[in-house]
């Protein structure tokens, strides 16, 4: 095979499917099964040309694939995997690195230290904190959590509101803790007053849940995990990157108490998946609840491997995209992004609030706008259906209080007024037709 | 940014580094925080070219980068990012899936599960078991660990040789499990007469331990796990590659009664980093393990999700690599680097054995060569280091028995046996110039 020109093939593959992403139905408008029954059922004997692969990429695997490059793509959290970010992802690919101790890739681990410091920077937190990457914020609250256990023996419980990822509830049932259910207020968010930190090894606080973004008062959250003894995570991991523009920090007041933060680049920071960053102000408790070395990993260097405030040995060399993607958008162009998602999140609020027979949901502190039409949870649930299968756009859904609510979160940087305009058009119109 | 463009010259880089990959040190030759020391303090304010980034990342990072592309890379385990697998993750990187819900991407779960078939095809494992993938085998033995748990509650105790890899210690520190060491006789192996599985819900059986690739006798301990209802997890991440080869699969006998077994194509099978495979026999027991859906995940599509087989809830597109490395290589190719890279490596060992002044510190049923140089474990250890100080060749170290033992691993596919010539060479010429 020759590699440059199967590289300009690869390379010309992905430029053509970013020009073309917006005209393929969002979502895979397959069935179960349907992409298994056309791939064959052994693998091959002989060797294939990586040209047979760009063929069935194009003819089978496409149809079954949700587009999360869309700009229309409006469910979950959206996200974008940028330019800078795609071709670093070749790069580390090309330079496969192995990040198990410092010898085995000192690029790896100073790059991954060096761009955690820079993203702290322009996130506004402090100097000092210790980072490093993981797959994703499930790892990193797992992280945290393991950590809080270590560090405050026989307190088995993690204090943390029902809006709290599902990711905090899976830790504690692999670390064996309790999770106990803190109150939250009318707007979703945890109520410090009604905190029960007794017995807490931690408590989680969130700065935009997934189902409404609301944003837990971590300041005050933060002075009673101080005065129970508890670590404070704070799980920042679709807004957190809204911290890079001064206008959303208020949101984050007191984040910088917190013994570990999560913040999820791949979300809403221009890098593909995977890259969850996380900081630590303790890393000593860390890298006490992981630190192993055995024999054949020890060396002269006096050099703490990033493997040992993580659960895995071995690490790829993520950092590379993320420095990619700092550099080659700036904090300016980064705040532009931000801030762009946010004004068409805002368009899209106005246009509910205004017409008859669509309600607002929830609040919105950054770019999801929780909604639904007047009428049953039923109808809501068969709008959404309809809307998606439509392919025009994709959206998800919550519960708030017990009733069916419709999500739509901009974060794609490929998304316009007119792909936001759209959304609502589909919405209304499939509504029309549903009669509801 | 013209991605085009941009794209054309990562392409370049990589395969320019491909081609000179072999003339650089292969250890890199910094010192700690030197590479910190060359990058800037502070992110950019204003958006860079992405050519910036292609030239420091000659200019200032590949100084810190050690060659694990290097032919004369032979520490740990050496491992190949092939030209298909390194195209494939671009192309991974501008789809940018992130497999949450089938829904979210059935292209991403339905390739995993077609490739894991396809892959324990080729391993010669038997049919229905339940493939997924994970980044590391240290997660790979966690989960299989948490299943094993969950499925005897109240049974603590873990089983493994003092072989095992230090992830099996780690996943135990993580689940609150103790390890209780099981006796290994004089070629390093288990002894399954010793096992003492009382209270134990697993036992971990090696296949390729990472000191030595000695081989547990699989078939014996899954007798004495069965018997006593304890789960057996094989571990096979490096070795595991070899049983794509018929006359290798002696070594394998009995896995296919494990409960769970890894593999790492990211190690010996041409696949970049990060590529753990692994299958279960009891799929159930990893899924009461994992399995949490929120509400905000709920729809109609009747499929379990990956997710709900592993820790974390959003993963990345890593089966395109496996599948365009299963592709482009064919049973055929997959077999030829295997088989050559253990030629290379019986060379080396006979090598050895023929030399006044070295010996042979472990048996070599694969493609890892154990040796030392007659004389003190310091003077080995000095060995080392001067031999790595050279930049000609990188090799790492164990202990076995308590001496200091040297490692040299096989597993670059651009390894010829000029390269492992030299290998031999440098470590005679320096042991000659330390008089050792």
């Amino acid at each position: 095979m020759s590699f440059r020109e199967d590289g300009a093939a690869a390379v010309e593959w992905v430029a053509s499917y970013l020009e073309r992403v917006g005209d393929l139905p969002v979502l895979a408008q397959v069935e179960p099964g349907e992409l298994r029954a056309r791939l064959p059922t052994s693998p091959p004997e002989a060797a294939e040309p990586f040209a047979s692969v760009l063929r069935d990429l194009d003819e089978v695997i496409l149809p079954a694939v949700t587009h999360w490059q869309s700009p229309r793509f409006f469910a979950y959290f959206s996200n974008t995997g940028s330019e800078p970010g795609v071709l670093a992802e070749l790069l580390s690919a090309g330079l496969n690195q192995v990040g198990i101790l410092w010898r085995t890739s000192p690029a790896l681990q100073e790059l991954e230290e060096v761009t955690l410091d820079w993203l702290a920077q322009l996130l506004g937190l402090p100097a000092g904190l210790h980072g490093h990457i993981e797959d994703t914020a499930s790892t990193c609250t797992m992280v945290a959590l393991a950590a809080a256990r270590q560090a405050s023996p026989g307190a088995r419980v993690v204090v943390a509101s029902e809006h709290a990822h599902s990711s905090v509830a899976k830790a504690c049932r692999l670390l064996e803790l309790e999770v106990r259910p803190a109150a939250v207020d009318g707007e979703f968010r945890l109520r410090p007053d009604a905190l029960d930190l007794n017995g807490a090894c931690a408590v989680v606080a969130t700065v935009g849940t997934t189902s409404t973004s609301s944003v837990d008062p971590v300041e005050a959250i933060a002075d009673r995990a101080r005065a129970a003894g508890a670590w404070l995570h704070v799980d920042a991991a679709y807004a957190g990157s809204a911290a890079v523009c001064p206008e959303f920090r208020g949101h984050f007041a007191g984040w910088e108490r917190a013994d570990s933060i999560v913040v999820n680049p791949h979300k809403w920071l221009l890098t593909p998946m995977d890259c969850s960053t996380m900081w630590s102000s303790r890393p000593e408790a860390l890298r006490a609840a992981f630190s192993l070395v055995p024999e054949y990993l020890r060396v002269s260097e006096e050099v703490a491997s990033l493997s040992e405030y993580s659960p895995v040995l071995g690490r790829r060399f993520r950092a590379l995209k993320l420095w990619a993607v700092l550099r080659c958008y700036g904090r300016d162009g980064l705040q532009a992004r931000i801030r762009e998602a946010v004004r068409l999140a805002t368009l899209f609020e106005g246009w509910v609030r205004a017409e008859e027979g669509w309600e607002l949901t929830a609040p919105r502190p950054f770019s999801l706008v929780c909604f639904r039409r007047d009428g049953s949870d039923a109808a809501n649930e068969e709008l959404l259906a309809r809307v998606n299968a439509t392919g025009e756009i994709f959206i998800s859904h919550t519960r708030l209080n017990g009733r069916y609510s419709l999500r739509l979160a901009v974060g794609n940087a490929r998304t316009t007024e007119a792909d936001v305009r759209q959304a609502w058009d589909v919405l209304r119109r499939e509504a029309a037709r549903l009669g509801a």
